[in-house]
């Protein structure tokens, strides 16, 4: 087997070193001059055996992907094949496939999981598409999944659009994930008169706990580089398909708590000084003449000495909260 | 009608001036040498007219009421009557009236709304005690709450501890309602090529709406006098009974997503660089090698430029999430 | 003045109504043969006095609303003026501005609140556009809204798309606000050992206190109506509005705890046995052997007496959680 | 070693078991006449070997463990050692240890995660008490824990009270973890025109992804044995310890959404007619004359056709939200 792989950066080129690896040939291009093997889309497609050709695409979502995607269809041929194997929304899955479909070119969208373990692992993936193209791939497939039964790291999830569905799916599961972790984290290092060395429990939950997990695993290590997590700051960006997976939520009638909740604290860390919650303080300053903190986060006005409610407070008389 | 008032602070203080213009005569006792009219909480209860003196408290909850309850216990005599109307925990009623029954005096908890407001315009009360008792305090009561119907401003809310268990649910909801405007006024604010004066539009559904209400008109005083909100900053305290709320919530089994999420966003306004977050970012950077922030708060580390998903972003490919 | 009216249901009817009540002669339309006044679009343009006709549209979002505008601009001339004060979505409201400028039409975006009792009240009303067609339906506006100041009803919010985008955030904290009265009344009635009538304690909360509202009051009348809700269901529905504004808050990276939780609230409602809960309780069986119900929501398999948690209870010892 | 196990039911049994298949001898009291080795604790106390008799117990918490534990205090020495390995709260350990330290008892409590699992992979331990007593416990819990490094499934995670507090976490980010697989599950099923076989999905999760996990592969199982979980109801009870998990949150000012957004699920996942979504309705209908379910859960009264809004719907004009 051989394809062309587009965009090698830090997947892209991950892949391309397992598929190598494995026994795929594969020619890679890149925008960047210093990066890449052929010069144009053009010269990898004339690199690539005919029939059936075989791209993988593996640049960032959006413009960059229908870029290549547009010129894709200039230079490969009727009965080629394209693989879009990154962040691609699920329905612009299928306005891909249908623009390549005019030109005869087939379409697979593959969501990829893994990340930077990937190349030594493998990657989870989960495949759209019909299910001739997703034959004619299992060989690639085969190549970048983890070992073990091909059942349990690789699926074939449905039509266009079902790869990437599924791997927005797993990144909105994900974030919940992440985000109980995270409280858990917090309450034990909040009693450190009873947990003195919060990554040795984390650490103990490896083996036979319910809680088990590769995440965990990344916990125990994310500790273990950094006791206290002292030099990394609590501002959490996301990158997109969480929010995709809770516009889908609505539009499907889908509860959705933990997922949303933990988007909205990656939403809320990023906003130290938000105007909702100064809208809270000036109510209470409002109704109750309760002291609230000058904008420039220093002193609090007019607080009484002990205000502050934390463990245990009670409320003060006359607070009409 | 003569009582005596515990507290002469904010609340106490203002109580007592509403009752006087409504010809309650008032002694009062404040624990402020500068601030009180009688020494001795023995000399305040000598003061009042027999039988049934009534003595109303209004101190901070929590050892401050307890002490004054043990006193009170000491200087009053059977048939006297003692009302808690600071901000003690329902439970907490039960044992004081056990306490004060055995001395033959009687008990009655109030919740008492209203903040500042309420030396003009009346307080919100929700009474809890036995029917004899509150029939006596009738002229206390109307004297403090708002005109118009009694039960408008006024319930009977059941035995002792339904006074405060009803201003405690009264609180949990407020702390869901002030979330609610919050969140709407940051969502104003969001668009500001749609929305130029976010006052303008809180102003406009004073009337008419189906969200007006007291906090709304607080909330349009509050931007008059700060447009932008920005002498006051988005730190939140809070006094302790939206956590009693969700405590009786859990052991009832109710489910209170609401009320738990304003709770929850006033304790992350405090925390701006939270365990629980960096514990999150930490995980991020372990399996994807996404780029965090170094712990000063200051330049991400190893982010591509615009790497920060904000509005229409798309998820960089090969992220793993 | 004299408009145009499209759209003669419970709004449009009864806006109708409170215009010709205030002096605004009226000419209605509507799909419905039995209730319209003109036979057609075209007889309801002919009928409004120029130049710069007015004609209001009020019929349903989506398909409908946008039938209407396509036939108006065929009917309509240029120098006219068309209101949109259903509720569209505030993109489509700078689609169908666009549309209609192309033939010199102007366009108002108008987000009415209201319900049935707006006839009455006046409704709260929030417009965008520009600030001469503004003007020109000012006499329409001021009929329309609540008596007293005119800014504490109407506003005008901003350029095309702002009078349903601040209408958009008033329902959606109209969503908050209901769950928290809605999640303080399950808790009310959670206790009915000390809160014997819970509409009695929302009834005195209508003055003086901070939870008051609107809201509230309808709460009070709705418990007036029916002690216990007990001819209603608690099947909640949701009119769309709600979403978008989660959507909004998503585009916009506002955390949005409280909305979302409101409207996952309505969702969990419509679906007592939901998938998502099924595979919860299918988890708890697989690794903990935990009881489980069978699917016909009948007698628990395998339940030791006893074994469902509620009040106080405490977990039983070789429960994994 | 030699020691005492009171309590053989599904944990305390299977412990026994694993205990003795690695070498500690192993003598069984039980309540249940019909299960017990020994007729009393005395008699159990008798057969084990002196000095620093050793005595696990494992009995529901609460009363059942607080019997056994006083009567232990009786018929142990000074120099013995308690283990108590059921769900007791970590605040309930600092008492039972003062209690047994008054007759020279020591104590360890220990929190044992693992379910039914645990016989035949061990049991994941965190334990709290004096390093002298978990040192002289060191055979029993390595005969516990899985095999592998031994801080990988067992921590002395610190004092009295520890291993508890640990495991009430460890429940806690479970209950969030089992929600987020749960949410992602019902994202997929309300798909199946993309996603056909939503238990080839979560299969393909196994290996290589970020979410693979014991509880994910617990999640295949089941829907292996129930394809769409059809068998098993919606109905999720809880145990306790995520109760314990937000009460303790909320005392220590932890933001916790996506723990408690889990353990309220479950609360509404048994109340399909909640008192709380019934107010939601009641406001619908009063405001904005929206039809309202009757309470038999039957048709719709006054519900305009089509006006559930589900997918893709659209808000009616008119609806006040």
């Amino acid at each position: 087997m051989h394809i062309g792989m587009v965009g090698l950066g830090r997947m892209g080129g991950n892949m391309a070193e397992r598929l190598r690896a494995a026994g795929v040939e594969v020619t890679g291009y890149d925008a960047n001059p210093e990066n890449t093997e052929v010069a144009t889309l053009a010269e990898l497609a004339a690199a690539l055996p005919r029939p059936r050709r075989v791209v993988w695409v593996m640049v960032p979502a959006g413009p960059p992907t229908a870029a290549v995607l547009e010129e894709l269809a200039e230079v490969l041929d009727e009965g080629d094949l394209v693989v879009e194997g990154g962040n691609s929304h699920f329905e612009e899955d299928r306005v891909n496939a249908e623009t390549l479909a005019e030109r005869g070119i087939s379409y697979v969208d593959v969501g990829v999981s893994g990340g930077i373990w990937g190349r030594e692992n493998g990657y989870g993936l989960m495949a759209g598409g019909a299910a001739e193209d997703i034959e004619h791939l299992m060989p690639v497939f085969d190549a970048l999944r983890p070992e073990g039964p091909r059942e349990e790291g690789f699926v074939h999830a449905g039509p266009v659009g079902a790869g990437h569905y599924a791997k927005m799916v797993h990144n909105g599961i994900e974030y919940g994930l992440m985000q109980a972790y995270a409280e858990g984290y917090q309450l034990l290092e909040a009693r450190d008169d009873l947990i003195p060395d919060v990554g040795a429990v984390f650490g103990a939950w490896r083996r036979g706990t319910v809680v088990r997990s590769w995440l965990l695993d990344l916990m125990v290590k994310a500790v273990e580089e950094d006791p206290g997590l002292d030099d990394i700051s609590g501002w959490v960006d996301d990158s997109g398909e969480g929010r995709w997976t809770i516009i889908e939520a609505i539009d499907a009638a889908v509860p959705v708590p933990v997922i949303s909740s933990a988007l909205f604290a990656r939403f809320s860390s990023r906003q130290p000084n938000s105007p909702a919650m100064r809208a809270v303080a000036a109510l209470r300053k409002q109704f109750g003449g309760h002291a609230v903190h000058a904008s420039d986060g220093g002193a609090k006005v007019g607080a009484p000495p002990g205000a502050t409610a934390e463990r245990g407070s009670v409320a003060a008389p006359g607070a009409s909260e």
